[in-house]
């Protein structure tokens, strides 16, 4: 997970209960493109929930407590805290007796995915759901164009092992639109990547 | 979740990443048993993952964050946040293509378990994992014996219904003996929950 606000501006926390939490207005062009797909995911994955498709939930962002002030019972303040890497994907549940997994990010880079954007314990990860049997993989959307592209794990797999043994460190989009899957932005829901998921898996 | 130190305590993290933070040795005895069923359920998942018997992680505390500070570009901090109730289970994960979601509570009470410690929208994501077929259940721990149950899903929610028909606001022990499942405490891995369930669904 990566963070790019600027000195002392306020943090506006990801939506993970579906609660939704915006971002202030005048940000909202490039800034806030960050939240964008995250928001459009939550949205995405409330609609398979409320539909009765799927129980997908993005984890909550990871944090380490160092101190908590607990001057009342009710409403402890955390007072110093710092993000962690996640050690995970963010999304993961079930859908159709299928468990499903997935990380989201997003790109500024016109041309290409720079794979920094994984972490190498995130590959580990996915690799392992997919010897237990279940579906992983990654959506990306380019924040400039707004395309957004599923590419399964055994895809970004070949891409990670290409930049260990010295290739390029990205995917381009070129590579994308030949070994992933265009999604196309929608109404309801949002996102749909489960369309993708369900014919690539026939269920 | 709830949170029972006393002002001013050191907050320990829950150590959902694998990384093991212990509390101070001195306190242990009891106000730490909130957190002991946690540490055991972690190293258990440790133990199937790195068997590769199951992927399945707790998910992060969720925390609403108010401010971060950020002087430095690296550290970031965040100088307000607060405890959110988790809108799910706390677990899942995945074990032999089975989507398995649970949630694991501890109690001081001798002879019963306080339904109080699970909430409604807990057991509305239960029954929606089970309507996508997957396993749902809990994970009840009485501190002061040791014992350990697990419980499905589909029985959890009838307990749950009596209480909303007036009933009894818990389940007693000896309810729990002939509905739940009993796991003995083990050394690796600590609590095999994943035995009970392959016997329960025959995997």
């Amino acid at each position: 997970m990566e963070f790019h606000y600027p000195t002392g501006r306020k943090y506006v926390a990801p939506s993970d209960s579906g609660k939704r939490v915006h971002a202030p207005k005048k940000e909202t062009i490039y800034s806030n493109r960050g939240m964008t797909l995250e928001e459009d995911l939550n949205e995405t994955n409330q609609y398979y929930l409320a539909n009765g498709l799927a129980v997908i939930h993005k984890k909550p962002t990871p944090v380490q407590i160092v101190h908590v002030d607990y001057k009342k019972r009710s409403t402890a303040v955390i007072k110093e805290a710092y993000f962690r890497q996640a050690s995970t994907t963010d999304y993961n549940g079930i859908c159709n007796s299928k468990y499903i997994d997935f990380e989201a990010k997003e790109t500024k880079s016109p041309t290409s995915f720079p794979l920094k954007n994984i972490h190498e314990h995130q590959i580990e990860h996915m690799q392992n759901i997919i010897k237990q049997n279940g579906i992983a993989f990654v959506i990306i959307r380019f924040s400039l164009t707004e395309e957004i592209f599923l590419l399964e794990g055994k895809r970004l797999f070949e891409f990670w092992d290409r930049m260990k043994n010295g290739g390029r460190k990205s995917i381009t989009k070129k590579e994308l639109m030949i070994h992933g899957h265009p999604i196309e932005l929608g109404w309801a829901p949002r996102i749909d990547y489960l369309k993708v998921i369900r014919q690539l898996y026939g269920f």
